[in-house]
């Protein structure tokens, strides 16, 4: 049996009725998490641009664009995956580096409304979308992840199970779809010297790309058997080292999905550690910004790698500098999307505080990493007085879990493009997703008319 | 000034005028012969299933497909990229291992009918898509081809180029969009133990994708400003070697679309040289299959490594035969698309002779490789009679180049789909291209009515 068998089989396999209610819960938190982040996206520039292109495009009106107006189902797969990752605050799953609901989730969504399926085959098809890609990228990683964006290129085979859940292919066109998935897995880190708009494109193609491989297997369209393990397949060309059995461990026994992470601060993940412990320390003592005299900051490596950034200049490099984020959530005992913006960039208070944060690797810290992603934080003020904490998960890790409101809170603040009365109706309708005969009717909620095509 | 700055700096200021007339003359070549693959390809399986996907799409009738109907230029790069690959008839370029009319043109061609452009403008983005794509190509070559499809990765390039240059994009622009063509680009060549019709699906989608990234620049969409040279980028990621020289090495000073060469045979290149010896033995003298006793064909090694098949099983297999390939040229005096058929796979003469047939690595003409794609073959009849010939470089190689008469009859012989008048005058329209002002008018030629999509 080859992985993308083993892969196939399981999928074809999976019910309704397998999954765990916890599973089904946290199921309806990932879809929930993926339209707040997709939503807030939805205005900003690069996400317009590529939605232009495709209105000028046209497609038939399968899916709902979180922009505006209706198009092809493939069309909706790339505009809706750009856009629920440009704010910085969609899901992470520590174990692959992916961020799933980017690209598995826009990818179910066309097929589901275009084909008017039920919100448990939505929810079946999201777990087990999560899995694949988890796997993938579990196998794949670390070193895969140096030259590869892995919510692309392994995202890409988690969007084409996904759809192909939907479409029902059988186990045979489920394997010729993954040997397509893997072919068309794109996306370098090289954009990230630039801060190019190539990190929402990514994700988009992802969802489009996967769909399209399941699309193309319906009609018989075959693909490689081994795209995987191959030797001119997907591990040996796109990864130094990998490890195959991380495809099939437990597989069936357990359910990946719940390792999943959300995010509750607009910034790299690698920051919330330290913004987590900045807010606590702000909320239980009585201190302002003027009486800090220093800020020490305990990080793992990739913190260091990543976010070590004492000056951001933009918007999107505060949110990738440690110094920045700890010295906003110092001062503001927040870092939401809302927290990011152009006037607190700038801000002295923020800035004073920053220019005293002092991030350095910490050898604990850094030892428990990738299991954890923890920071110490120590504030020493004025007067003498130290307050130091520790903390090893990030809230929103499985270890240290958010709640249902406050994911639904987040999604409330994060969808401001929605009137509140329907934001409101919008997320219960998700958190009931169970009982949903059809997803047209759920999208039918973040409809906004635009240019629509039909068929002459 | 980075590799892509200088790419873009060379295309954005060529014009009609710079190119040569013998590069205007090859270069609608290129743009027929490819038209005579992708007609040819259109009524296969894997072409009407890509074809029919699309349909269920929709978009608005910006282009022409060459199976039916029009649809949008990015679908329609898709159909029309897939389309021209099939019949393994498509031009090749020996120093990228890059089949280019494939990807470029079908890109080139959509934007071309889309904005109405003339038969001009076409050619020049023509030849600057090939230009850049074959000196991505070489500067990646042959490492890169272990793993990757050089056709649809570094072909993405070339697609970007062609339809950047048809936008007028600015150099900038163009920077933007080479960046996002090279986190786009995919291929693998596991496919190929299969068989399978990923084969199809990578210069369609590489013809996508490089649009795709062009259509998004010109939205002012960004991307790396080193895709190719950068620490994260395509050489590094994609390359064991590379020699990035060749991107920029006399570039302006020479045209490399007049290194590219044409099939005349419709198996793999690598068989061709063995083809052209046994067609021009069978016409030089007068025996008949039984009176041959063996045969014995010198190769170079890629010839023994992807074609040394002594008992192929389907048609597909027979074209990456090279005993099929010369026992068929030895009975039938040709090799053309429809002398491999279902029937003469199993036929007992051609069977009878294949077997005599011995393949061996040749000394000379491996040593020659891969500036020669030559071959030796030695006819030794019952007789005692022995015939015996080398010919260095395949019919259709620039060193050996077959004629505007020679390829014309092909484009006639391929594009059987047309009516004959209408296949006529298509190619005359062709071959008069400069005087085209509007690439609509040709394009109408090869129009066969389909679902059309329309916006509302």
């Amino acid at each position: 049996m080859t992985l993308s068998q083993a892969l196939a089989n399981y999928q074809t396999k999976l019910t309704y009725e397998d999954l765990p209610e916890e599973v089904v819960s946290f199921a309806k938190l990932c879809i929930l998490d993926y339209f707040g982040s997709a939503l807030a996206g939805s205005t900003k520039e690069p996400i317009l641009m590529i939605s232009e292109t495709i209105e000028e495009m046209g497609g038939n009106p399968q899916a709902t664009l979180v922009t505006k107006g209706k198009t092809s189902a493939l069309n909706a797969a790339l505009v809706n995956g750009a856009s629920s990752h440009i704010v910085e605050l969609d899901d992470i799953h520590k174990g692959s580096i992916i961020h799933a609901a980017t690209v598995v989730v826009p990818a179910a969504l066309a097929v589901a409304e275009w084909k008017q399926l039920s919100g448990k085959e939505l929810i079946v098809a999201v777990v087990a979308g999560y899995e694949i890609c988890f796997r993938i990228g579990e196998a794949v990683s670390p070193s895969h992840y140096y030259y590869w964006h892995n919510t692309a290129t392994c995202g890409t085979f988690g969007a084409t199970a996904a759809a192909a859940k939907l479409l029902e292919l059988t186990e045979e066109q489920t394997v010729h779809a993954i040997g397509n998935a893997g072919t068309q897995a794109a996306g370098l880190w090289e954009f990230i010297v630039d801060g190019a708009m190539s990190k929402q494109l990514h994700p988009g193609k992802a969802a489009m790309n996967g769909l399209l491989a399941a699309l193309l297997a319906e009609k018989g369209f075959t693909g490689a058997q081994k795209i995987l393990e191959g030797d001119r397949g997907f591990f040996k060309a796109m990864s130094e080292e990998y490890d195959e059995g991380k495809i099939t461990v437990n597989l069936g026994e357990e359910f990946k999905i719940l390792e999943n992470a959300f995010k509750l601060h607009a910034s790299c993940r690698h920051t919330h550690a330290a913004i987590d412990i900045a807010v606590d320390i702000v909320k239980e003592n009585d201190f302002t910004a003027e009486d800090i005299e220093r800020v020490e900051v305990g990080c793992y490596k990739p913190t260091m790698d990543i976010t070590d950034n004492i000056d951001p200049q933009t918007q999107y490099a505060s949110k990738f500098s440690v110094q920045y984020c700890t010295a906003l959530a110092l001062v503001k005992g927040s870092a939401s999307l809302e927290d990011f913006n152009e006037k607190d960039l700038w801000d002295t208070t923020i800035r004073g505080v920053m220019a005293k944060v002092d991030a350095q690797l910490d050898p604990e810290i850094a030892a428990a990493y990738p299991e954890r992603w923890g920071s110490k934080v120590k504030v020493v003020l004025k007067n003498g007085q130290e307050i130091e904490k520790q903390e090893d998960y990030p809230k929103g890790d499985a270890e240290n879990p958010v709640s249902s409101e406050e994911l639904q809170e987040k999604f409330l603040q994060l969808a401001t493009v929605l009137p509140e009365d329907k934001r409101v109706a919008f997320s219960e309708k998700v958190l009931d997703l169970e009982q949903l005969e059809n997803i047209a009717d759920l999208m039918e909620l973040v409809y906004t008319p635009g240019t629509e095509t039909v068929t002459r």
